[in-house]
């Protein structure tokens, strides 16, 4: 490769300041270091996470940084010690990642790689604390999630590069690399409902996201009568769960997490993998009747409005199912909604599985008879998948058509129009905007 | 049979007051109706659960009574219906039932029978709502758990008998028709811990129950600097959970539920489950350091006592273990020792197991984090054995020197003196006390 080795001029998408719009400027990237990989970057999508941390509200802010984790590309060159991937492979990059050493990587079950867990604050690469990108006037610029996908070219750790298929559509599995594959896990690999089963997804968000305005603030108050919210209009995705990773992983519940908020392309796509499982009932609940109609796309086959009741929803849905639903995927972040969705699966074998975040202040709460009469409540991140191992597999189900990723593509920028991305998703008119690099 | 379809008189101890010593008369014994057997008792043992309901402190009082639910007997002979059993089977009553066609019974994970479900209030037979006990002067006398095995003769429902080996020594297995089970199966087949794993047992109670007083009141406050308790002095087994599943099942955790207590014979053989899976560490977790020395027994390779320690225990074990233990178990019925058990496990694949029932207003409580970060919490009522499927196995793990029980069994008398054996578990001093009924 003639540009193996030499800094790249190219252009990328810099947040210099928290909440401005993205200036495309010429950046200088350097060579991938030991364990590293640069890629030329075709395909990236907006999502949540990285408006989150753009705004800055709450979180550290880190600028300049190039923001972007949803993405796929095309390896340009390979930094020493990288032996599994090649210049002109396929790949997607991950915002968590799999060095394939650790305990958790050694674990079947684990996917929260020690080396590489999610590290929303940090700005540089792991392997020398330096940025591999330069703007004009030599000033550094961070990474974001070690990915920073909002670049022509990027530099990625090795553990975080998902080598695909290279017929794979890059424009539409793009999207695989975060948010999409957090729900569709959380369903297949975590719930794992019986064919013929009843499920209930808490929070419609992603279905019915092109109808939800990212600044409403009622609409994002999730069962308003019976939940709390730490802070309205924050939606967000798979990738927040990391977040509150970051401070405190061993746990005894006293780590520093970030506000409750939907995961918002998740939840589409738990339905979806409800639907693949060939669950017999999906249970859609949701403050807003209109997402039934949206939801039917994903295959949800009854509605529960939490306001059209005076009981709590976990007891409707008890009595609606004759004892409880099989299995339940919890994906608004609310921590109420989470014992709901406990509290409504079926004694004997009810599985509730967790994926949106919670508050810092937030509290897991329910009567301990609930877990003895035989349901099991679990946590997932990333929807269990390890990237490096399982997005490969994912990515074939696309092509062979067994799951569906269209739906959620609604619109499509070149480039330059970027911040037309951010303005899709701040105005609700979004669900996932592609981005091409190359237009 | 000379005496099928006619009534029996024998001997039986009856309870005719709370906490009054049992009475051994003659009762007569009426023949099986629709869907029940009825069984000769050779060997039975006292449980807390028997001791708990006899001084009825806060439960029902229902009297006079025929206690007695662990027990081992052969059928004499059959109702109406009944094609699975003849005379001359061995069998474990059982306090729970396998009807077989519900959807519990139905499901491949659940045992928490429909029918068959336990209830401690109910006194008489279920068919017909009658009971099959008369004592002198013809006044009837009320069954207990629907097994009553304090008495020559009982009459039992179809459904909560299991048919085992003949050749399994009635005086060892018929420990297995209770409690045993419940630890043993929480750890086999709730935890399922992998070989080499480590495991945490919260509540060394059947371990060191020899030296632990049923009255002393210190010493059933497990933890007291860091939990709480409902009521002293009240250590009870698996049976317990179904207590509370008496009068909320479908549960939005309003149920009304029992005080907290011990699991105590569940414990031990929590333990045994860890040591046979091939667990490479077993931690005991007890206020009292003598325990550990008997624990030893059982496989414990460490032990961890809450008051040496200025922080919470789930740390230290999270110190101790580089992030918390694979599998944790927890028997004693506290609910701040369930969020202990919960949270020490290991993030990414770590799950605890609770046996033990809570008190009615206890609650868990933790932040959710501690889900998300991939550990799962489950609950599990005798042990998730179907009573009729699973036991008949579980016997022949004895049979095949898999599993020990003859540790637990450390006194035996004759039915004319089951007082003292009552006596035996009061003072502390017995683990199992077997009641020959024969001699």
């Amino acid at each position: 490769m003639a540009t193996a080795g030499k800094v790249i001029k190219c252009k990328a998408a810099v947040a210099w300041e928290a909440g401005k719009p993205l200036s495309i400027e010429e950046v200088e990237v350097a060579p991938p270091q030991a364990m590293e990989v640069r890629l030329k970057i075709l395909y990236t999508a907006l999502c949540h996470t990285d408006v989150y941390f753009w705004e800055a509200k709450g979180q550290t802010p880190v600028f300049p940084r190039i923001f972007g984790h949803e993405a796929g590309g095309i390896v340009e060159s390979v930094g020493e010690g990288v032996t599994e991937l090649s210049p002109g492979d396929h790949v997607l990059p991950v915002f968590t990642g799999e060095c394939g050493d650790c305990r958790h990587c050694l674990s079947e079950e684990s996917n929260l790689c020690d080396l590489l867990r999610i590290n929303t604050d940090r700005g540089a690469m792991i392997g020398d604390g330096q940025t591999r990108f330069t703007a004009r006037g030599g000033q550094p610029v961070y990474h974001f999630l070690g990915t920073s996908t909002f670049s022509e070219y990027t530099v990625v750790h090795v553990g975080c590069v998902a080598k695909i298929h290279p017929a794979a559509p890059l424009d539409k599995v793009c999207v695989l690399s975060c948010g999409i594959s957090t729900g569709f896990g959380a369903t297949v690999n975590v719930a794992k409902p019986p064919k013929g089963c009843t499920v209930a997804i808490f929070g419609l968000g992603a279905v019915g996201l092109a109808t939800m305005p990212y600044k409403a603030e009622l609409s994002l108050f999730w069962f308003p009568q019976l939940f709390f919210s730490d802070r309205a209009g924050l939606p967000c995705q798979g990738i927040g769960l990391g977040m509150a990773q970051l401070s405190g992983r061993a746990s005894t519940g006293q780590t520093s997490v970030v506000p409750a908020r939907p995961n918002v392309c998740a939840v589409g796509q738990a339905m979806e993998g409800a639907r693949i499982s060939g669950a017999s009932r999906i249970i859609g609940v949701d403050l807003n009747p209109a997402k039934f109609e949206q939801a039917k796309k994903f295959g949800c086959t009854d509605f529960v409005n939490p306001k059209d009741y005076d009981k709590p929803v976990q007891k409707v849905i008890i009595e609606m199912t004759n004892g409880g639903v099989d299995r339940s995927v919890e994906c608004t972040g609310n921590a109420a909604a989470m014992i709901s969705a406990f509290e409504c699966v079926h004694d004997g074998w009810g599985v509730a599985v967790l994926v949106g975040v919670a508050g810092k202040d937030a509290a897991f709460k329910t009567h301990p008879i609930n877990f003895l009469n035989e349901r099991t409540l679990r946590g997932t991140f990333f929807g269990n998948y390890k990237p490096r191992t399982d997005l490969p597999g994912v990515v074939e189900m696309y092509m062979n058509k067994e799951l569906e990723l269209d739906k959620f593509i609604t619109h499509s920028v070149p480039f330059s129009e970027i911040n037309t991305a951010f303005d899709l998703m701040l105005s609700g008119e979004s669900l996932r905007c592609i981005i091409r690099m190359e237009d």
